[in-house]
């Protein structure tokens, strides 16, 4: 048994649906959260500074005595997580490995789509994940740009007609290269997951990152001995208003903060 | 005769608007342009968190000699920017006071809309500022989250059927309250004035706070004596990727950059 929390951040909000299947999976271990709420969103930005703003984020768990980080953010795991996690002596998950392993299990036509945001679709790293695992698979992309703005504005309704009118838009080329399985490769898309399957139809697998790192992560843990069977406590630090977060949670969480949330100043982070 | 530049700031591309008509009404200054594209958008954030970027920002530009600033970001505009300017020894200028004098002069029947960001519009300062100078005035107000987004997912055609349909949830309770003047309360919205036009109709007055603001910097400047008279150049500093922001420059400011770009570090910022 190892005690220590687990470590998870997200550019923002959206890594809570990654604490909800952790809490799933694993409901004993200690979590302590980060969301960078003063500089999210991500997905937009170089790559250069994502990976100096994962650097930062992780130097801030780190900060704590945790036995493991997962990178919840889409744009992060697919920006260099590698290169940012390189010299961590604690193992960092991002979400690529574990999604293209589910999606490569899967599929049964080797035609996988992937959607994301700006810079996680840019970077080609699902395409690679997928190639690495299943050569000769073919996969069919689209960055979704306003998903996320969308569901921050509170548009998740199933039948909302801009959501469905965008999401038309971008998943109609998707849907039409024939994919049997879809990544949804941003922790903000499974929230509008039933808009989406209705889009790509019921034939469609759809894949989330975050629980399915979670399910790994599991795994990970009790092969070597690491569950905590005593904890469950959480603690959420944000870069931005507490007020606001807590506020905006419920809709990634699926329910109660169940801890205290924290502000912490992003010139503490950078130190 | 003052030849020292003007220094300009958003929390990204938007101020780009502001430059151009500056460029307009004073084609001889010299400007020195500070968009936060690491850190934007502010519209979304907490007044502290928007006041703490703001006074970075001011404290940047005023590491060059300049004659004076203008807060092209109407977030930053009606967040607490006295506060922020207030130990400044140049005039820093916001957008709010020229866009509601404007406004003021406008109306005819004293019912004035007003569209920004979800900070511009829950600060009231609009509000405050129109009572102040036409006591008994109306105001009928709606906070746009999606209008950013979409312009900068590029959704800017005059019949886009997402903008249009988004535009008109958001402007349908504006228009319906009488207003024969609307004050858009961002730098990204003139960029999609003619569909706002449409939805409002034509007797509705648009009012550009950037465009207001940059004609009350030249009156202030002509009757002061300061203007430049044999300047004109361009230097652009921003906090993400310099080769994103010239990309994307083109769309606010009509034309070349006509000048260099370099990149800021947050750090640097905040020394």
């Amino acid at each position: 048994m190892d005690r220590r929390p687990i470590g998870v951040f997200d550019s923002g909000l959206g890594g809570l649906t990654a604490v909800k299947m952790l809490s799933k999976v694993l409901p004993c271990e200690d979590i302590i959260y980060f969301g960078d709420t003063g500089r999210v969103p991500y997905g937009g930005r170089s790559r250069e500074t994502i990976m100096k703003y994962a650097g930062e984020d992780i130097a801030f768990l780190r900060s704590f005595d945790i036995k493991a980080v997962l990178a919840a953010c889409g744009t992060v795991s697919t920006n260099g997580l590698e290169k940012v996690a390189e010299d961590s002596d604690v193992p960092v998950w991002g979400v690529v490995g574990a999604a293209a392993r589910e999606a490569v299990r899967m599929t049964k036509n080797g035609t996988i789509g992937i959607i994301g945001t700006k810079a996680s679709i840019s970077s080609g790293a699902y395409d690679r994940a997928i190639a690495a695992l299943l050569p000769g698979a073919v996969t069919a992309k689209a960055a979704c740009p306003l998903f996320v703005p969308l569901v921050e504005a509170g548009k998740t309704g199933r039948d909302d007609p801009v959501l469905r009118l965008v999401a038309e838009e971008y998943l109609a080329p998707v849907r039409d290269a024939g994919v049997d399985t879809l990544i949804l490769g941003c922790t903000h898309y499974p929230i509008i997951a039933e808009t989406i399957a209705d889009i790509m139809g019921p034939e469609v697998s759809l894949i989330d990152p975050g629980s399915a790192s979670a399910r790994e992560i599991a795994e990970y843990l009790r092969e070597n001995g690491l569950v905590n069977e005593e904890g469950g406590s959480r603690r959420y630090f944000v870069s931005d208003s507490p007020e606001a977060f807590s506020e905006s949670a419920r809709l990634f969480l699926g329910g109660e903060l169940m801890g205290e949330v924290m502000k912490v100043s992003l010139e503490e982070m950078q130190r």
